[in-house]
């Protein structure tokens, strides 16, 4: 099912075939993205669906210093390297398929319905690769490259330290330089997903450090390739000394891990020195993105986990005719249904609309076109993560929900998906910081030049459809209203801004996901099967239950009046 | 800190000291009151909270048939019991205390926030001596009460079984009448709190079952009194089949049961034949505002624990100085924590006020008085367990957020409280089915007087207070708008208020809750500590960022455009 709703979103509302027509993708047809899909979503089936309950039971464990993970994850990780899907979005000239980000974006929500913590250390071992190919030396790309492209190696990203987790400025990791060029590093790491695992022959750490010469805040702050394994075959220092014990995401080892407090540890600097937050964060949309989407599969495999129940579970009477009632014949079950269907599918469609947006990016002929991406993208990805795993977490709740005490119990997935969502607003850039970022950074980016830009192509888009889809014109006074609190936000010295980040963001991605909605809709103007009309249903649900409750707190932002938040003193809260 | 907030909400908003001057509390003074909460607080603080993690931890275990609990659970429920707890809210003549169910109401608050899942188990035992108290006959009280008051047995209550969770008509345990008068049991029941343990002689289980002459509807039930041990000391053939393996909530075991399916299993019929629903319902107001403070409760505990961490984690840099910053600094810090003292002390509030209900019900001096009370009462008690635990799922969400990823692991208890919150929307009454209670029925009670009455009382409460808060003028708009949409849902064939139910419940219990928080911040005006800041601060923060999202419901109710799930086809959702 999965599939063939990532193939009406990539071909209807992101516009493969466009994409296709480019350079970069002319190796490709639109068929062979529909092939890649539906293989994709096979292999979900086969080998990561099955194991996703049994890995999240019986988690990784921490043993003489080592993490010891499920035995069958080492099977699905090895099925999906052998599918090729390592490699899906690398260039050519990495050894990949060079598909695109929409592409590869869609590939990340099948494998993240599945079992998203299995799919992680894949996730995570292709960005290590990219990172690699866009940034690395020549010895870097051959040494590095080709192992983590076909998963005998996995990757991480390692940012944060025990005392740094929003606040990268605070890193105190060092690399010092050796005779040879290469760094000797040491400090210690925290919270690093897949940190340590036993189902790959080495893992390639990339690691934030400060080298010689290094400012006292991110920006002076370099990357480093670090091996756990060194090149001459033996233990390069890397270890682990602590495994966290999570609410869910279980199968992900999340770890504490100390560089070079004994025999030496040696790391490799990648790009140029102080620039490694640059570089870091030139992967960062994509895995932000990357973030989202799973937000959104998730929601997506709760919701179809919990339609499922609901069709099959007989429980109370119809009201109407007073015989026994599936449960989805109870109008609230249908409300709960088709809120979470608006979220997922809405945030599904915001991820690949992201997702075109880097294609735009990378490959659009027009340079002024290509540009325009590439601001909007720096605007829009924050939004894009935070918006889908907010909104996931109030759908995989309603999930349960729908199953009452059955969902409460392990005996069905839904209170895991609920546990493994509750990760992706605190992951990959929290989103409260997220929020700032979007409304000190986006809205003033090029004197709010972008936003403007991306409001007035809303408020085209809803007028043009307003002939047809009469719910457009409502749509239209909500551009408005929410451009108007942006506004607000965007000029005066930053208080209430950072006050009303959350909301406004929140708010905005809201907007954004209410005009894809739309375009859904109208995409689908016509047509009367049932997939269309779970469509519309579910567009009207996102317009009348959801979008409302935004528009209250951009009126809200609107009266100037400071929030209370804003002016209350911390001591109240010891009081 | 938590019985000074339970002490300023019991003499301030209930009002306690008016019912002291009755005569069924006569023997009690308010300085009884307070010291009662403060030695519940240090008991909970010595014996339940520190066993909080450990118990969740290693969870009940299911061995040759019988549940083994955490040893460390006996001693708090032992400590519990010789505290007296057990016997606070039971009538002088069941032994008790005979206090006043608002403050039985608090010191629910007070252990829920230690170790729900522990206290459960009291809270449980408690409702049945009070069930046996109300409605056994002499034998019965004589033989169940004492060994439930003093802990020597513990109680459950067993409705649902595995075909029949919301829909109660559908009942199949069977009960025959024995040549001496008593019944032979026959049938399984799902889902019982407590439905087994080993840290008590015995378990008095309250069970629904069908006996000859009962029709085949809820209201055709009986109710029996199963001790798990025959009074002739014997095993009385109620076998434990399973144990369910919950999200959270993980101390109190939850069994599936198989009453007489062997030797025989004994009962004996409690109230009259064919009235056992409606015995059980004469408990449930006081068990759903049970599970609506602990919720309340449980909201409490993770805002406290994230206002604590983010006053002493030093984490980024204060905008305005630059220098190192405690993260309540950052405006979003003190949203998430406002937000949660928003609903976390709101809903305290209102089950308190609900509390003060059940006591004018049982003891107002003025026979019209205590009439309102019991019909108030019985509209809304549903609004009171689906406000508090929808609202304090959201609390304990934004708890977690506040830690970041030290939330989503288990050395912080917010994860914990998180996944303990997420029953509450379950369990006594799922929300869904008592927002549909609440519509249909509530709104509907004595031709819609009930809700009149209470929309008057908000509106002259509100213009009363417009005169001192400007703030009140804003709510008493609200109380219009929200009043026109119920009076909407009120009328017609309730099609429209099915499908409008759950949001309609949250928005009205949003509206009740603005209220008490007006009423909070009336108390205390000219006072200018901490304390009073902080609950002003508060009380905005509900005003301004939670109840606005609700008016956009009554909104949406107001167009009279029926909500598209009550529209769409059940098919769309497996399209």
């Amino acid at each position: 099912m999965l599939h063939q709703e990532l193939r009406f979103l990539l071909h209807h509302t992101a516009d493969a075939r466009s994409l296709l027509a480019r350079d970069a993708f002319a190796h490709l047809e639109a068929a062979d993205l529909d092939a890649i899909l539906a293989s994709a979503d096979a292999l979900a089936a086969k080998e990561f669906a099955p194991i996703a309950a049994a890995l999240d039971h019986e988690k990784p464990r921490f043993l003489d210093g080592s993490v010891k993970t499920h035995p069958r994850l080492a099977r699905a990780f090895d099925a999906y390297a052998r599918g090729g899907y390592l490699a899906t979005g690398l260039a050519h000239d990495a050894g990949g398929l060079q598909a695109p980000a929409a592409l590869t974006t869609a590939l990340m929500a099948i494998f993240g319905a599945a079992c998203t913590p299995a799919a992680g250390y894949a996730f995570l071992t292709t960005a290590a690769a990219r990172l690699i190919h866009a940034f690395g030396d020549a010895w870097q790309r051959e040494t590095f490259l080709p192992p983590l492209r076909e998963g005998r190696w996995t990757g991480t990203m390692c940012l944060s330290e025990p005392h740094a987790g929003s606040a990268l400025g605070e890193v105190r990791t060092r690399a010092i330089r050796r005779d040879d060029g290469a760094y000797s590093v040491v400090g210690s790491k925290m919270w690093i997903s897949g940190g340590d695992h036993d189902f790959a022959d080495n893992i390639v750490h990339l690691v934030l450090a400060r080298i010689d010469g290094g400012e006292a805040r991110a920006s002076g702050l370099s990357l480093l390739i670090v091996p756990k394994i060194g090149l001459d075959g033996r233990a390069n220092d890397v270890r682990t000394i602590g495994l966290n014990d999570k609410l869910g995401h279980r199968a992900t080892s999340n770890c504490a891990l100390a560089f070079g407090q004994d025999t030496g540890c040696v790391g490799y600097l990648i790009g140029r020195p102080h620039e490694g937050l640059a570089v870091m964060f030139h992967m960062m949309n994509e895995a932000r993105i990357g973030v989202g989407v799973t937000a959104a599969a998730t929601a997506y495999a709760g919701f179809r986990y919990a339609a499922g129940y609901a069709g099959a579970r007989i429980q109370g009477r119809n009201p109407r005719t007073g015989a026994p009632a599936r449960i989805i014949e109870h109008a609230d079950v249908r409300r709960m249904l088709l809120i979470q269907k608006a979220i997922a599918e809405g945030g599904l469609c915001l991820c690949l609309a992201a997702a075109r947006l880097v294609d735009d990016a990378n490959t659009h002929p027009d340079p002024h076109e290509a540009h325009t991406a590439t601001r909007r993208l720096a605007v829009l990805t924050p939004l894009v993560k935070l918006w889908c795993a907010e909104r996931g977490v109030e759908a995989n709740s309603l999930a349960i929900q729908v199953l009452g005490g059955a969902g409460y119990v392990r005996d069905h997935p839904v209170e895991r998906l609920f546990r493994d969502q509750r990760l992706n607003p605190i992951h990959e850039g929290a989103n409260g910081i997220l929020a700032l970022d979007f409304v000190m950074r986006g809205l003033r980016r090029d004197g709010g030049a972008v936003v403007e830009g991306i409001l007035t192509q809303l408020h085209l888009e809803t007028a043009d459809l307003a002939r047809d889809t009469p719910e457009a014109a409502g749509l239209g006074e909500a551009v408005r209203i929410v451009g108007d609190a942006l506004r607000r936000l965007a000029v005066g010295d930053g208080d209430a801004a950072q006050a009303w980040a959350s909301p406004a963001a929140l708010m905005t991605g809201d907007l954004l996901v209410a005009c894809l909605w739309l375009r859904q809709m109208a995409v689908l103007a016509g047509q009367g099967d049932d997939f269309a009309d779970g469509k519309r249903a579910a567009a009207r649900c996102f317009l009348r239950l959801i979008l409302p409750q935004s528009l209250a707190v951009a009126r809200e932002i609107l009266t100037e009046t400071p929030p209370p938040h804003l002016t209350v003193s911390s001591s109240v809260f010891s009081a």
